[in-house]
């Protein structure tokens, strides 16, 4: 039981939150101070009721009790609680959504406590989720994660695909509190205030729940308490708020969402508030000092192994790669989305159970998870296919203003998939990613650019996707060749000087390697160039192409705009015509080879349009 | 209570729709037998037992019953009942998954009785959900929507945001069928056969849930009398299923996934069905005859007005120009994920509540339900931030192979927001809809192309998306001025022939007008194009600029990848130079004058580059 006197410097502690909250946001002249203050108490009582456990020195404390602001718009309450905390000054709080301020309008990674950048709704439990699977599988320690939701946010799905997988995990180190204040940015939500229907769905996907006056300090306390106690699953603290709470011009008033107040009404506003110590801060407890659980390093990296003259799938030469580059890595951890016998991330979890984590069909989970993870000093490869991760485009988007180390790999790309039809064919793929900041794409076309490339992203610190193929391809390559994103390998024609460039990636590589047989017999001599690294590109080899032939043919499995196409026409500039030969037809059943050929980017078609190119100069 | 006979009738039935499943998928070498296995009972119950109501000769009876198969890889079943109907002959039945048969691996609507496209998990029931909406608020008919779900998809998010949202409004026109056949692609879902924890999360979220026997047709006609009987919510049967069942092989046993049967094992297991009448058919119950309500058609459309000089922001000119076009386009439908006082959606809502539908933040139902109205001929105008429609890519991915009919608007382009900083930014969404078969993109810089451009989309049958700019921007254009899809408007400089060309869209539009007046006293003259037609794109203007101009700059709001610049390149080859300005930093909080300076997109970077290009000479 808390004594008077914590409940009066949590209240006080309030109050300095209010002040703060109102002063920076009438200051930005934007922000959203209404959906601050409903969760003030909810989180002054985490912080400084002695529940929450963080090193303020030490960020990067192993051992800290984890926060996110899933409902990022609240922001300017995130800042003032550490402000509270003696970490953020009054002058800095006022650089709030100012450039250059690492107090953003939503929370990045700019400023030191933000765990995740959040601000698209729905997002934050997922990443918790995959830090408190750290916690208890990786790490073993300790600590806990909160995430504080927001209620609009719960009528997203990855909601319940976080809530569902930390269920099924009996994750009782990780703790939701949900500020149910009502009003979403338009309107009331669909439940208003019914704490119980937002119970029920909890309780029903296996979660305990505890109901709370999100302005009673005392019952917030004892539910933090309470959630201390709860074993074997993850525990959610809904709570009853009012949005704006503690500014009576607009408090549970529709319409006031996302406005700050003008001065006057600030003014007013903070004056409402009382006498009150303003420069009183709060302690935050210490945390536990345990040395997180180190993986095992392991014998030395063997050489990957490949029979000559025998097909062997990308897919398959990924999940080779993995198995067989943990013990250099071993900091790696592997997800997949219910197809790891698909993606052949199987190989994977069949040599490193403890280290793979089935998230089942729910790409956006699976993202966020491994986000978590890799927060947490983990390196995560996750897979599923190229179509699906579609799904998880939001997430993606915004793990790159996390910084994110995540590898990413789509299999079953393009047409080449055959029979199964569009619904399964990764043909943007390329295309997501490439419109991602500081984002590698690659590409391989046999098993030793793949064991070579998935060592390269395992190097690499940022986001890496690697797109690979269903079909067992031939093997182009050997132990000796080297691949380095940003690099190409370039095939070049064998007497004659070569008349164009085919630039391909992937299964079309084979495809232009059988046009340029087929050319040989009209005389024109080929250069072909494989983009295993669609991103970054390597300008130089394709600009000496483009100098040194008439023309360069690109040939993808995806669709034209925002593809290898692209890609290279960007590369070589004004310097050469480029060609794209891409799917430009609503791909159907049929096999490989038709689906090839119908899209014109079969060998046949590869020879036809260079044939016409030469006829027609 | 179903008679002996007919019970024997639907066993005959289920026998001779499994006999097509296993001949079909051992024909054609691959596809999901044990996945249509599972729901013969539970379909030909359904179709045959007298529930489901569809005149089998006009798919487009406006009374039909809907049904949707959301686990699409159970096409054979799905073949197999219209086969079982008489709708497909059984040579028709031995196309299936061949190069050019309607029959694909997955249901496409190149086969008369798909209602959408499925095949990527967890997307059914959204569009279903679209359709209950058709009939229960538009349409007024007494048509029910059934939807047949997979147990590995509901851990998929979307299922429970198409499922809040059906609870939500009371749609008891809509029945799930849950096939709980417990094993997914690579072994055991979450919840194994625990029909009740599937049941426990369907009552939470406020549906009535029917627990059945999935093989015992009995027990599925009585749970769809009792559906029929259900009032004020929907209706969710969950069955006990066994994969493969029928096929002793394969029955209940993992690493049977999407895998056909050989030649021998498919005649055992045809053989094993005993003996029936291979030539049994079932009929489908009739549909009633009634008129759908028809929207009144109203007064002239209006033209649109806006006050020369005073700037307007195109998100504004967006809900003006659907409120004034509706009496034109009466099967219009507004639909928005909760940002509506953002996106200005609100302005058709405040003229025509009844045909506007709040989604709230569920962006991929709002994507699927959009689809479901737009199947039964609704002319749906979905919107939300720019940024959030990453969400729904796998659904506006999958909507192209149902060729669906939908306007999609992302409001809060670029980083020209400003304060929110880059969770809110829309920075790849040109690249996203880019890269869709046959897509339409469009930006317009001010309201007059805004009202035309919108007009152009409801008229255009097909996916557009219109990017919309937050702030008010100056007006350009006028009354008299038209804008088409695959136009642009060519600004051409005064006097003397301009030395470059400034390919710009929406808000950088103003950012090049004011480089061109900058530029002036270097004597630098320059062509502005306003390429508010992203795609299609005017690529006979474009080249007329590379021919008449040293160097084509483009200048976007948004990554370099996949955007306009890249549009620009591929259009006009290598004719000229194409340099391209976008955002290439990682985006923050500030002005919006901050940040376009900082990601130098910026008149002044614009005018700098081009000086320096010109010296360079």
């Amino acid at each position: 039981m808390p004594t008077i006197a914590q409940l009066d410097h949590l209240a006080t502690l309030s109050r300095v939150v209010r002040h703060h909250i109102l002063k920076a946001t009438t200051h930005a002249g934007s922000g959203h101070p209404t959906s601050s203050l409903s969760a003030v108490e909810l989180m002054v009582g985490l912080l400084f009721g002695g529940f929450f456990r963080y090193d303020v020195d030490r960020p990067d404390h192993p051992n800290n009790d984890r926060l996110l602001f899933s409902k990022g718009h609240a922001s300017p309450l995130f800042y003032a609680l550490w402000l509270a905390a003696g970490k953020v000054s009054p002058q800095e709080m006022l650089t709030y959504r100012k450039f250059g301020s690492p107090l953003e309008g939503h929370p990045t990674r700019r400023f030191p406590y933000t765990e995740a950048a959040t601000g698209s709704l729905g997002q934050g439990l997922a990443i918790g989720l995959g830090i408190a699977m750290s916690a208890r599988y990786l790490a073993n320690l300790p600590y806990r994660t909160y995430v504080l939701l927001g209620d609009s946010e719960m009528a997203e799905g990855s909601q319940w695909e976080a809530i569902e997988a930390a269920a099924f995990r009996r994750l009782d180190n990780l703790v939701a509190i949900l500020d149910v204040n009502r009003l979403g940015q338009r309107g009331e939500t669909m439940h208003g205030w019914d704490l119980e229907a937002f119970g029920r769905r909890f309780a029903a996907f296996g979660w305990e729940t505890i109901l709370v006056d999100g302005h009673d300090l005392a019952q917030i306390m004892a539910a933090y308490a309470q959630a201390l106690t709860v074993e074997g699953r993850p525990v959610a603290i809904i709570a009853r708020t009012v949005k704006g709470k503690g500014v009576a011009e607009v408090e549970d008033l529709e319409g006031q969402h996302g406005k700050p107040l003008d001065d006057a009404a600030c003014a007013r506003a903070m004056a409402s508030l009382g006498a009150f110590d303003l420069d009183a801060r709060g302690v935050i407890a210490k945390p536990a000092d345990r040395e997180p659980a180190r993986p095992r390093v392991m014998a030395e990296v063997v050489p990957p192994q490949y029979e000559p003259g025998k097909p062997v799938a990308t897919r398959t030469a990924y999940g080779k790669a993995l198995a067989r580059l943990y013990p250099r890595h071993p900091e790696m951890v592997v997800l997949d989305g219910e197809v790891s016998n698909s993606t052949m991330a199987e190989i994977f979890r069949e040599a490193y159970p403890e280290r793979f984590f089935e998230m089942y069909i729910a790409e956006q989970n699976l993202v966020g998870a491994a986000q978590g993870l890799a927060t947490r000093g983990h390196l995560p490869f996750l897979s599923s296919f190229a179509a699906f991760l579609t799904r998880a485009h939001d997430q993606i988007r915004m793990s790159q203003y996390s910084g994110a180390n995540l590898k990413i790999v789509g299999s079953h790309a393009g047409v080449a998939i055959g029979e199964d039809g569009p619904s399964q064919m990764g043909l943007e793929d390329l295309a997501m990613f490439r419109a991602m900041l500081d984002s590698v794409v690659l590409y391989p076309a046999d098993a030793w650019a793949t064991e070579a490339l998935v060592e390269a992203a395992a190097r690499h610190r940022g986001l890496v996707y690697l797109r690979t193929t269903r079909s067992a391809t031939p093997l182009l390559y050997g132990p000796d060749d080297t691949f380095a994103i940003g690099g190409s390998k370039v095939h070049p024609e064998s007497a004659q000087p070569a008349t164009v460039t085919v630039v391909a990636a992937g299964v079309t590589l084979f495809e232009a390697f059988a046009a340029r047989e087929q050319l040989q017999d009209d005389g024109i001599a080929v250069r072909i160039i494989d983009l295993y690294s669609v991103k970054p590109i390597d300008e130089s080899s394709l600009r000496q192409a483009a100098a040194e032939t008439d023309a360069i043919f690109t040939v993808e499995d995806h669709y034209p705009e925002g593809g290898l196409g692209e890609a290279v026409r960007t590369a070589v500039g004004d310097a050469a015509p480029v060609i794209t030969l891409a799917v430009r037809r609503r791909p159907c059943s049929g096999t490989p080879a038709e689906l090839m050929a119908y899209e014109e980017i079969s060998s046949e078609a590869i020879a036809a349009r260079i044939r016409e190119f030469v006829l027609a100069r």
